[in-house]
């Protein structure tokens, strides 16, 4: 027996999320009829992130146990035939039979992608949120740094969140502009329900001059969900991998 | 009567290309569909470029004759509700009565993207051709400057177009990596059915070492289909747009 960590990669479009769920099409669900084609097993995956409907990854983590006799790094390449499209195994390899994906301590980094032009763009729709008015981007950077450092983050997790502590620690965030695409980028030891999206909504607020970069402060005391802004729509949203070193 | 000129965006990885047909989903029939809903006139439209079933587009051009008062700038944001996300109106001006989208004399620019990385991309892959080996760009760049100027490109043409005459002119032809992605652009007066797709898959022939840049002369003179490399997937290629200049 020997445990396998897979690197995934997925649009989430149309993904009802990560998640094994009955009746509908999820990445674990997806992976795992196709781990269990590959090595003629019953096979348990064991998730990193479990990203929602429609939030991309470019590297989520995925582990199971296995006695096949596939070479561990042969994993993802012998499973393209056997998945859709729209999901691919970047890599894979062994890991020791202490791994699990959700206690690494490995920080992971998301980038929420605002798409800032007059006109929608109908091939960047699936993976960003389109805003046409002016967004102050230096305003937004400036804001976000009032998240780094270790928070109650109440205000920025959804109500229906069952996480039973809120404190979180954000390494580092930026917003830069990229071409027509603003690009908010949140490296974290973990975050809560929902979390980035709701900074990618207060953010905006901040972008468009409803919220100053000092409210900021404020808003995380409050440990009060309402305070903050929007959530986020799901299709900016990408978990684009985990910092190993 | 005023005669309005579209500019169109759209992913074409769920239209039957841009012309009209009878039963399936296409990007004339849904603009058709959407105009006439917004004018209640019975609407013909006359497109610049019949793009293929998968091929996109930035820029391509469209005209139709209307009575109505919407004002002719209008059109673009009136249509939003009225298409589909996959299908956007980016602008709409009046043009004359003589205007005809494909006697413009415009040169068009296509880029075709190649995505050169070792693992396919779930997130580029309605946008792409994944090719996962090493590819020399700078025989790619120099082997497409062959294709510039006025020929008979009937190698670069599919034997099931129904073009009077092969004769096109290339004005310039770039090959250049943007990171992960190898971008060819094409601008010329017109284009040959699957013309840029043959080409694209010529210089993919060119960067593997299969074909020398040299032998382009040799393949255009044969003006011969078989002498040139496969039609490389539709998903690759963009219609960025008409140059008015």
């Amino acid at each position: 027996m020997k445990r396998i960590l897979l690197t995934v990669a997925y649009d989430g479009t149309e993904f009802h999320g990560f998640a094994l769920q009955e009746g509908v099409r999820t990445v674990e669900g997806e992976l795992s009829r196709a781990l269990q084609e590959l090595t003629g097993e019953e096979i348990e995956l064991t998730g990193a992130s479990r990203t929602d409907t429609g939030v991309h990854a470019y590297g989520n983590l995925a582990s199971f146990d296995t006695a096949s006799t596939v070479p561990p790094e042969r994993f993802a390449l012998a499973l393209d035939p056997l998945l859709p499209e729209d999901l691919r195994v970047i890599s894979s390899e062994e890991v020791s039979m202490e791994f699990h994906p959700r206690k690494t301590g490995w920080p992971k980094t998301y980038e929420y992608r605002i798409l800032n032009t007059e006109r929608p763009d109908p091939l960047l729709r699936r993976t960003s949120l389109h805003y046409r008015g002016a967004l102050d981007v230096k305003a937004m950077h400036e804001a976000a740094q009032a998240l780094t450092g270790t928070h109650d983050f109440t205000s920025f997790c959804s109500v229906h969140s069952l996480s039973p502590t809120r404190e979180r620690t954000i390494h580092e965030i930026s917003v830069e502009r990229d071409g027509p695409l603003i690009r908010i980028r949140v490296t974290g030891s973990g975050f809560l329900y929902h979390m980035v999206r709701i900074i990618a909504g207060t953010l905006l607020d901040v972008g468009t001059g409803r919220l100053q970069p000092s409210d900021m402060y404020a808003i995380l005391e409050a440990r009060d969900r309402a305070r903050a802004g929007r959530t986020a729509e799901p299709q900016g949203l990408i978990l684009l991998g985990y910092d190993r070193t």
